[in-house]
């Protein structure tokens, strides 16, 4: 993909590949929230660090729907409708802003200690972004043994599953697109708060300005995609 | 229960009935961290900013084991065994700090718009109040019908369920035991991290002075428990 097509998309997507945070802000017609971005493999306890702090938000990590199915993870709703209990009543399909939501389990790596600490969660995300890109190459059984033997669920780090972003326009789908683009596997996720409400887009900017950060509109990416 | 009895104990029970913040550590011996907690039908959107961003850890609602089974609502490690798939070798059967995990459901009011703001959060957590509360003298078939119909999942606020002091000895049932004296329902939890690791006891203590809340360790809650 040649520079002048893509614009301010490829310097996401060049900013990623270099283990820099982005922030991408989905639309004003869909949550309109920005989320700070980065490969898995990037993810150091001062990445989480600065995530958990200027975002503020949950840190999620987005898989590719193949990989999820690799890995034997479930969309979470899937999870609780095949759970025979009443609870299949709860699993919500459809949120206030028009999607299902993307969630799978929460997992932590079986080496952490309490799973919430900087520490921790750079390992378990390290090691999903790991597993992911064994999964490229391996055969799915072998692979969703080893995720099951390599992580525990309840965990403190959020699997999302990316429907593609001809289905859905979420920040899962976005940074997992732009991932691809920059060669990386799972990305890391994080919403970015201000008071009471979402980050204003501005803020948002104003902040991705301050620290270098390319900043870049699901439209933008959206529209590369198609023409891609 | 006297003053003079329960000195830092009593004194943290009373700050919470007055809506106040509190901070308990667990103990050297097994988290070693410090929790920001507040009764859950105080946190408003400003309560949920505070313990986002001076804990840094995860927004989590404990309600008692009673409550949980009158609102219908399982471990997450149930679920995950009654699925009846091979996701149940990853139910967490141990931490690394020796306790079973106290998570049960991610859920959001139906009511938010995305789930993860200040305000939505806040939305949730409150109404989870109300509900428990009602559950009190409600009866369970009635309850849980009335928790599906008001909560969906996956959500941003992470239910935790009780075992009792006498079971466990987690920030869950230490906040619930406090919440109790209190005369409140449901309570609200969030680690308080450090660069890399938990904040250090020191520093958690540090900040409570800072703030004018009380801080009060596991020990002293459950030597006051098993007193009474």
């Amino acid at each position: 993909m040649a520079r002048e097509r893509m614009g301010n998309v490829y310097d996401a997507a060049k900013q990623l590949s270099e283990g820099k945070l982005v922030v991408i802000y989905d639309g004003d017609e869909r949550e309109g929230e920005a989320d700070l971005v980065v490969g898995a493999r990037f993810a150091r306890p001062e990445t989480v660090e600065t995530m958990r702090k200027d975002g503020g938000g949950l840190l999620c990590v987005a898989i590719g729907s193949g990989d999820a199915e690799k890995l034997g993870l479930p969309f979470f709703t899937d999870l609780l409708e095949s759970s025979g209990s009443r609870l299949a009543a709860m699993a919500c399909a459809k949120t206030a802003y028009g999607d299902t939501p993307a969630f799978s389990l929460m997992v932590n790596h079986r080496n952490v200690y309490t799973g919430i600490t900087d520490n921790d969660r750079s390992l378990t995300i390290t090691k999903i972004d790991d597993i992911v890109r064994s999964a490229a190459t391996a055969s799915g059984t072998t692979m969703a043994e080893e995720f099951r033997k390599q992580f525990y669920s309840p965990g403190h780090v959020f699997l999302l599953i990316g429907r593609g972003l001809e289905n859905r326009r979420g920040h899962t789908e976005l940074s997992l697109w732009l991932g691809e683009k920059a060669g990386l596997g799972a990305m890391v996720l994080c919403e970015m708060l201000g008071s009471g409400k979402a980050l204003s887009k501005e803020k948002a900017k104003a902040y991705a300005k301050r620290k270098g950060l390319v900043f870049v509109e699901g439209k933008e990416i959206r529209a590369e995609a198609e023409r891609l």
